[in-house]
């Protein structure tokens, strides 16, 4: 069992899972919920508008028609798509977060955060302070949902990258949560992603890390030209 | 020419460099020392004590007697150390960095700093919030020395395989700082250490997330055994 910061107990949920994409219709929410569909997982791509996720699932469902193995698809309104769901990913803006985070029944759930808070000015991109330098997307979301567990994970993989490439994409997946077992649901789902399970990096505070590394992947883009990501070495050795 | 923050202006230095490797006998230092001396490049080795620097150069000159190409090493007190060089890496701890620094003559000269401000308790290894969240050690660094010219680089290389490793690491090695003449002095000292040539990853600010990524990487090691660096994919596309 699961414990949440409320003291409520979740049951781990088992794959194949099915996962509310909160933010189903930016880059990166439908690119990870195409990548957990293809993964054999069920895949609810929410949005404002139960028609916006409507049409993301049709897209998605386009590109997954034939492929074997694939998990169904669907789209519903944010809320709808996560009472649905045993895994929620948030997959939305940093702007206005909270208030959405705050709208949606996560009680109970594993909650999947890959929220970025990140800026941008004439210097290029950088990571927005939270809470003095002492919190995180991912910590705000665990404060704004105490009867979920929350894990952050999937912070730097390129949108782009998702989406374009069909193969496995080469780069590692970073998972940090205060329960192991929830981490364990992210560790499983990034195999839809990379074809490898995903690395334990510790402690949910580190979201503080991940969360503002992708400034540092973005400045790298635009100063060469490529679509980033990281690999963590030492693992062959 | 680089301009630096008090408006002098500094004639970026050709390699071989000098380089003073201020706390020359932590780990880092000392890994990082050996290494640029195995590169070709003369190497100070600072310490509090004059004495202490120079054992660590004699067992730095032992390692590399017999190498070909390899640079002279010497040992300093840190102020010494830093008033003969032309590249200053300052490889301190972050307690008392501060007053260290301050005390360094480093008018005229490019500084890298690899200071970690991290902080461990009984959930592992974590960022320390420098600044509010708006700081790092190697933008204090540049606002104790104006006159300097700080850039961030190797963070996140680890000591132990600097050391023990003979062959070139397998890892990337990030670079940040506001003046793009700066970043290609340690820039090119990457090769050193890797045999190719360091990222350039952005402005100074990044040094933000590069000093507490290493926090993340401590975790990864402690989970999984491993000596635990990142690689930055894209390249090969």
């Amino acid at each position: 069992m699961i414990s949440t910061p409320a003291g409520t107990e979740i049951t781990p949920p088992t794959a194949p899972f099915t996962i509310a994409v909160i933010g189903g219709t930016g880059p990166q929410g439908k690119g990870l919920g195409y990548r957990f569909a293809r993964g054999g997982h069920t895949v609810v791509f929410g949005s404002r508008s139960a028609e916006k996720g409507e049409a993301v699932a049709e897209e998605v469902a386009a590109r997954l028609d034939g492929v074997a193995g694939a998990g169904t698809v669907s789209g519903a309104a944010n809320a709808d798509a996560a009472a649905q769901a045993d895994v929620v990913l948030l997959a939305v803006p940093w702007d206005g977060h909270d208030e959405l985070v705050a709208s949606l029944p996560l009680a109970g759930k594993v909650v999947i955060s890959c929220v970025n808070p990140l800026g941008f000015d004439k210097r290029g991109a950088y990571g927005l302070v939270v809470d003095a330098g002492e919190g995180s997307a991912a910590e705000t979301a665990q404060r704004l949902a105490p009867e979920a567990v929350v894990v952050g994970a999937f912070h730097n993989v390129s949108a782009v990258t998702l989406w374009e490439h069909d193969g496995f994409l080469d780069e590692d997946i970073l998972v940090v949560g205060d329960s192991v077992a929830a981490k364990g649901v992210a560790i499983e789902l990034c195999a839809s992603v990379n074809g490898r399970q995903g690395i334990d990096a510790g402690k949910l505070r580190l979201a503080r890390q991940l969360e503002p590394w992708t400034a540092v992947l973005i400045s790298i883009n635009r100063k060469y030209k490529i679509h980033s990501s990281i690999k963590i070495t030492g693992f062959d050795h």
